[in-house]
């Protein structure tokens, strides 16, 4: 491991993180299943969501965006649907909460599909996608954030990275976990190239006048000032290489998310006191959980997902390339690496939890 | 219009195809719904599905692919989902058929999803989704379709353009139609860049070995002889634009699509005897419906759809553009003008009709 990272083991950031949630007035259960979330983030791989973002969970508990101990309220209720309000909770509770609702509904009567609004960032999408696995059903997740998107041919950030999560089961092979965002890259990878002085592949984003722009740090200002631009959707720029699709799945992410369960949608998310005091942000998110045998025999199904997985990998590879994927493949291995051999934290993360650790009177050995 | 278009009324357009469905032995309520989704996709701008392709569902019910009356059955039934075999029908009969199933389970249980397999090639996939519309439901269609389409680092076509429809009705403003390919382009478009002898963008399609291409002629001869290279998914070659993301939902679809109905995936579909001559194809779909009272009163959801609609479309354009579209409204606004100025044919379509007139003994006069 490089000198970059500091090595630590999953259930000790676990144990850490739940214990400055508890800190924060987080009841035990909530701070364990937000705190898992956040590592379980890390160990597939996605630290852009990963503990590297308890600052903000941090921050929001401690100015009353995000709610420690919330009223979380069904709104409406049928067999199959349920909308529920999040009360402001921690987006990990309340999407837990809507994520074992939709399963419930599921296993008792094909299909559960349950919208949340009034919550906060959730952390990865497939978490709750996974959660659906546990009992055999395909799962989805889906959720609406902070605007750094821009529509096809606008240069307003008008949408989020809005990810897709939708998870199936496999018999002998591992399920397929589809987790992604709709937006072309992260900020987190803006960053990245930042720190290394790399320019931005053209495709990626846009400059205030809504152009293609390779540079990373006017990009990332530009968001932060919303002085025009942003991330481009999957598929980039314009409509020659399908921009206009990505634009198309980021949105219906939104109104699945944000209209649907009747909470904030486009730049309605995340708003402020005209002093620019941060308000309860006004996430949604949207989760569905189908029984396979309310279709097919649910072992007949599984078979050919392994089938189809097999034919993938085995399928024959682009010159220079060893290796098909099926999605959620490479999370599922690092996963297993990391758990044997620790994760690895760039040091300005750690530094960051052994800060936290600090202001709230946790004790810091990782 | 420019010489090299011939103008026809949509109803004339529909009539003349209804009659070749009639002569091929297609029921007469069946061939007007097979010709409404052609002469929709023409009216709608999207030629690739449209009358163009009259010959190869003429093919089809010639060489017993396609079955005039077919046997659809009900495999499998719950108040909200069903699994339907389409006896190879028409894709557009079998596809009705499962849309109109899973809006009525919507609209008496809140829900409907309808799997449907052993079916064909059914057109736009929009059409079914604009049949959700006309209840006031959120709309879902799916399907999967013959191979042009490789997987991030492979050179096999496995997969096809996989098309994913989602409509949502809005209050004065007109639906959200989200109706996308997941490949970046289509073969359509491949030929009429061959046309015009000009090169592909780097970004669209792979060659022999795997590597991006921009020879059009080259790239389709390719997937004909199934040489290696294809279409490449929405986010183009590779990780670096979110190839593997477009790869995911194609491959999403076609697990819907095909393996949830237990009919053909990969290149499972379109299969050949050993002599080369075409099997059943083998096509599945996915439709869904849902109520949206389910989760909040339909009213105030369609009143934010219209905000959403118009935020985006009154947002900051980037400079040189003049215009924000939301998905579907181009469609919507090439309708109407074509139903107002009929529908311009490309002569050699023109003359492809003409002559399958010619052959089944059906006056043309267009």
């Amino acid at each position: 491991m490089s000198a970059e990272f500091k090595t630590v083991w999953p259930d000790s950031l676990l144990s850490f993180c739940q214990k400055v949630f508890e800190k924060m007035g987080v009841p035990s259960q909530d701070a364990f299943l937000t705190s898992d979330v956040l590592v379980l983030a890390d160990l597939r791989g996605i630290e852009s969501h990963g503990v590297a973002r308890l600052r903000r969970y941090y921050t929001g508990l401690k100015n009353g965006v995000m709610v420690p101990k919330p009223k979380i309220e069904v709104k409406l209720e049928t067999p199959i649907t349920a909308r529920i309000d999040g009360g402001a909770a921690l987006g990990q509770v309340a999407g837990a909460f809507g994520m074992k609702m939709a399963i419930e509904k599921a296993l008792r009567n094909g299909i559960g599909f349950v919208s949340v609004g009034n919550s906060n960032h959730f952390g990865i999408a497939g978490y709750y996608g996974l959660m659906a696995l546990k009992h055999d059903l395909i799962g989805i997740s889906l959720t609406n954030s902070d605007c750094y998107t821009v529509p096809t041919f606008g240069k307003e950030v008008l949408l989020g990275t809005n990810p897709i999560c939708v998870t199936v089961p496999a018999l002998k092979e591992r399920p397929f976990v589809l987790d992604l965002s709709t937006a072309v890259a992260t900020l987190g990878k803006l960053e990245v190239y930042t720190r290394t002085g790399k320019k931005l592949p053209l495709g990626w984003a846009t400059d205030e006048k809504g152009h293609a722009c390779d540079d990373p740090q006017r990009v990332l200002n530009n968001i932060r000032n919303k002085a025009g631009g942003g991330l481009l959707p999957l598929g980039g720029e314009g409509e020659l290489f399908g921009g206009h699709k990505g634009y198309g799945l980021n949105l219906l992410v939104d109104i699945l998310s944000g209209v649907l369960s009747g909470s904030g949608y486009l730049n309605l998310l995340y708003p402020k006191t005209p002093e620019g005091k941060p308000l309860p942000s006004l996430v949604g998110h949207f989760f569905g959980a189908l029984r396979i045998d309310y279709f097919r025999p649910a072992e007949d199904f599984k078979k050919d997902m392994d089938d189809v997985i097999r034919r993938l990998r085995n399928s024959a590879k682009a010159e220079g390339e060893d290796r098909i994927y099926v999605h959620g493949e490479k999370e599922y291995e690092l996963e297993e690496k990391y758990r044997r051999e620790g994760i690895p934290l760039y040091h300005k993360v750690y530094d960051d939890l052994k800060a936290i650790g600090d202001e709230v009177g946790v004790a810091f050995n990782l």
